[in-house]
């Protein structure tokens, strides 16, 4: 049941200078059209500004660039406004060099930490009474601190708008996102023969987080997730001082951020001769992986759309059908890029509308025994029905993998 | 000018898994009081309940854990209710078995990635009618959600509740503080050797989060800053493939995460022979910085506690008096703990209030010099006028340090 263990060189090697140069300029060259999109959203919606907060529509919006969870320390810098003509950055004395360098296009207006001081000319500067706001990342305290600030601006509470747009993706994010997957690819294959019973999850999950970091990657797309046997019934489990056991599962999920775009993968490997109950497991959810990329690869092919939630059906009923609906309580799949959860969602309360395309989002049924053991495979990948293609990303193979 | 450079030896050793056990027990005994502060504040108030969504709350109160930043993928697990008996903490089929784990004494409830669907039942199962909750976290959206779903429960915006209590620190807290600072100190003085002119910002950023992560820290209180000559005069800047320069400034602004707590510090090193103008810029900081925590020690050994307004004027009027006032834009301190940025606040607008005690703050001003060079000194510094003790938790050497 051993198939050939994938190498390093298996995989793409790691983005070159050239590559991000390349990425900047399609950056700078998409920032209008996106701009346009979100304008034509205001005119329809009757609104003359959209106030956002959240870090990744920033980025997309404006250019403006934190590390992973620097705005918890930023204040209200990298908030922005766009108005009908102009898009003002706000930047506190921390911030204003470097808004100046990333949003070269956008008026850069000071602020401070009390937000609502500054509101009624910020808004009066762009000529703005109907405010759109992005009312899932504002927080209640905030809103409630404009409305005062500012009575006769008017805020209206959106969601997703920006999300959407960033749900399709351009040729040169998807690029980003194939290359974070070769980074998270090559790094397993690298880490496979280090891997043996005994060796902690923690090590394990470090030794991961470095050959990541120093294969390509600018960061993680999240925290190494790394367990052994019956600790990979916990689908959000952290590594800790456990051992690998012989003749269990070993489940690694992790991912790569390259240029602000994250991988995401899982794959559950086994060390030392897997048991009966495992291998029927993870047969189980490599089949209902495979049924739910299938319907994917058939719904490219053919050139339509299905919606997120038939996708989630495809993986589900394959687990139900062997008894298992109860130890599959996540959805899925969800969209990636800027964020490492974004849109679209593959669940059972997905909308039922067809997904945007082209995109990219992961497949990665799991199937969780508490206490005994756990499976789960995921991939990313590529969904263009336009151009009748769908692809995996993830380049890993998803054979049972026997090591140590 | 130059001193001995400090050796990893001159700082405390890592902790040990007796620490972590021992900071665990500590954490057990004292939930209890912490709930008890809560329910005494919401008796106050009138209200029958408290609903959290901050991380550093739910895991202060409950014992729920989450990683840096997982909040983000994590739906509504993690949030929590404390009613008048018993304490309730929200998970999805991911998060189950953790929050059943981490926070024993707490009901575990499921929860979708609708928090109103099961909002009326949950408050219905305290028996609350009136629910304080923290409107500086949660979204405006979600406010909006949960007001609709149970129109006879009643909303109340608080803000600072738990993050006031959070700002006096137990004295397992401020040891696990400790710990992490000497962490930091140890990872540079392990760093020094290897910094000279022409390594880049960004290779010495990754050895310096390498030394702290296989030195005790469990992760990074957030991303290493590594800024050399100009680049340092960024007080929020990323590290990148600038290389370090002969002659200048290079700034590190670091701090490691051990068991949950976090330090913080900063140096600003000369790699070469430094100019007359920095060296300048150097005494200058060092003397506002030396003000501040001067009138730290003198209020504590006379028992007194002042505002952080004054601790920040304090810094402030050395560096005003150079004429480098419009040079330092921002505060001189902010708690940590939990979290990297936390009460109390040491700034010019600072509440004229006396600061908690025993409490742990930075204290670190800095002069900005656009294009030119930049200086910071940071150190973390525990506060506690009753015992009559104000002392340097970050025990690197602030002296001028000329290496390379």
């Amino acid at each position: 049941m051993t198939s050939h263990l994938p190498t390093p060189a298996d995989f793409a090697p790691p983005p070159v200078p050239a590559d991000l140069a390349r990425w900047a300029a399609a950056d700078d060259a998409a920032r209008p059209t996106r701009l346009a999109r979100l304008r034509e959203r205001m005119a329809a919606e009757g609104v003359d500004a959209y106030f956002g907060v959240r870090p990744e529509n920033s980025r997309y919006l404006t250019g403006f660039r934190f590390g992973d969870g620097e705005e918890k320390v930023a204040g209200n810098s990298g908030r922005f406004l766009v108005g009908g003509d102009e898009v003002v950055v706000l930047a506190d004395s921390r911030y204003t060099i470097q808004a100046g360098r990333e949003a070269p296009g956008a008026r850069i207006v000071p602020v401070t930490y009390d937000l609502a001081a500054g509101w009624a000319d910020l808004t009066a500067s762009v000529g703005a009474r109907r405010v759109a706001v992005e009312a899932g990342f504002v927080s209640h305290a905030a809103w409630t601190a404009l409305e005062a600030a500012a009575p006769d601006v008017e805020l209206v509470p959106v969601e997703g708008w920006v999300e959407a747009d960033r749900a399709v993706k351009e040729p040169a994010e998807v690029e980003r996102i194939r290359a974070a997957c070769a980074v998270a690819d090559r790094a397993l294959a690298t880490l496979l023969p280090e891997i043996r019973a005994g060796v902690t999850e923690a090590e394990l999950a470090w030794r991961l987080e470095v050959l990541m970091r120093t294969g390509g990657a600018e960061g993680l797309a999240f925290d190494v997730a790394c367990l052994a046997g019956p600790e990979a019934a916990l689908p959000h489990g952290s590594p800790g001082d456990r051992p690998v056991l012989e003749g269990a599962v070993l489940l690694f999920d992790f991912g790569a951020r390259v240029d602000g775009y994250r991988s995401d993968m899982t794959r559950t490997l086994f060390v030392g001769e897997p048991s009966a109950r495992d291998l029927a497991v993870y047969d189980l959810v490599a089949r209902a992986q495979a049924a739910s990329i299938g319907a994917v690869e058939a719904a490219a092919a053919a050139g339509l759309t299905p919606d997120g939630r038939s996708l989630d059906a495809a993986a589900r009923d394959v687990i139900e059908a062997a008894g298992h609906g109860d130890h599959f309580g996540h959805g899925t799949g969800h969209g990636i890029g800027l964020a490492t959860h974004e849109l679209p969602s593959l669940s059972r309360v997905a909308p039922k509308t067809p997904l945007p395309s082209p995109t990219v989002f992961s497949v990665e049924p799991g199937v969780y025994l508490e206490g005994e053991t756990g499976v789960r495979i995921e991939d990313l990948v590529l969904f263009d029905p336009a151009a009748r293609r769908a692809e995996r990303l993830t380049a890993f193979p998803r054979d049972v993998l026997v090591i140590g």
